[in-house]
């Protein structure tokens, strides 16, 4: 279902859990980040009528995520603040192709995987903080079915651009090097290290 | 209450209602601007807690504000396609003193001013397309109320960053400078021109 070529190493996720209120303060810049990759893909590609309000909609409920994860930092008496992102997204972003519609293909199935990435982790979060943080756990098993969908929405997003066999052949080979850039847990705990 | 320097002149309404479809696709952008510019401030002052939430529930109403403009758009078989925008907000912006605080200051309140003036058109376009364009004259009677709450909260994150004289004080000094770029109804019809 989400196209993923690896699965997250239970050091990630003992990391993770370990260094929670940093996650969590990366998660809400993720989601931040989120909807300003959407709403540049609406000024970058106005012409393209048939993404707009998918990707418009989509915006809004990462502000609604970023929002609510703001609460959870509140509650817990953290304050949002400027974080280094992990070089995950950086990355694989350097991955799409210059010349379009593959630059576009390519955009919208980096964002796929991020958000399938985050769908997959926040399942992990929610499972390994059930008894030790059960808001967050909660707050966890809530979002995922959001990234799940999210995950799918970029793909059909894709699919207007190219043909599908094309598409899936592109998303295998962009989770590939997904999955290589988190084989290695870094020292730097982050939703996507 | 709008804290505008001038009245919009029956002259703009006139080319307003006269090429309605332009004005209501560079409308559309507007919305979109208005909320990549709530989102790009986010992003720039992510350590003044206060505004955070605020911007992005403003951020995701333009967004909503822009589906809805879609959809009078699609409802009148226009497409939304890229639009030259007016020199109204870039001149306006170009007042923005350079030294913090006073840069955000001055940002806050040049938003505040764009959603008033949009605030008092969409009240005249409401009143002059009663008749002729009855659904988009209630699209404008239900928009202008949340510009008019748009720009009072602009205005008020701009008081966590100087004091209350000195805010309105300058409000007052914009509010005189975007009077005079609307002065002249230049030939190219736009929400602000």
């Amino acid at each position: 279902m989400l196209h993923l070529q690896s699965s997250t190493s239970s050091a990630w996720v003992e990391q993770a859990v370990a260094n929670i209120d940093t996650v969590l303060l990366d998660h809400a810049h993720c989601e931040k980040k989120a909807a300003a990759t959407a709403i540049n893909l609406i000024f970058r590609y106005p012409h393209y009528t048939e993404i707009l309000r998918p990707l418009s909609e989509l915006a809004r409920e990462e502000l609604e995520h970023f929002e609510l994860v703001l609460d959870h930092l509140d509650e817990r008496n953290k304050t949002f603040q400027r974080l280094a992102p992990s070089a995950y997204a950086g990355q694989l972003l350097k991955q799409i192709r210059q010349t379009e519609p593959h630059r576009l293909v390519d955009m919208l199935l980096c964002c796929s995987l991020i958000e399938a990435r985050s769908c997959e982790r926040m399942g992990l979060l929610a499972d390994a903080l059930g008894d030790v943080e059960p808001k967050l756990a909660k707050l966890y098993a809530g979002l995922l079915k959001s990234e799940a969908r999210h995950h799918m929405i970029y793909v059909k997003l894709a699919l207007n651009f190219d043909d599908e066999k094309q598409v899936f052949k592109r998303l295998q080979d962009l989770a590939l090097i997904e999955a290589d850039l988190l084989s290695d847990v870094s020292s730097v705990p982050r939703m996507h290290n």
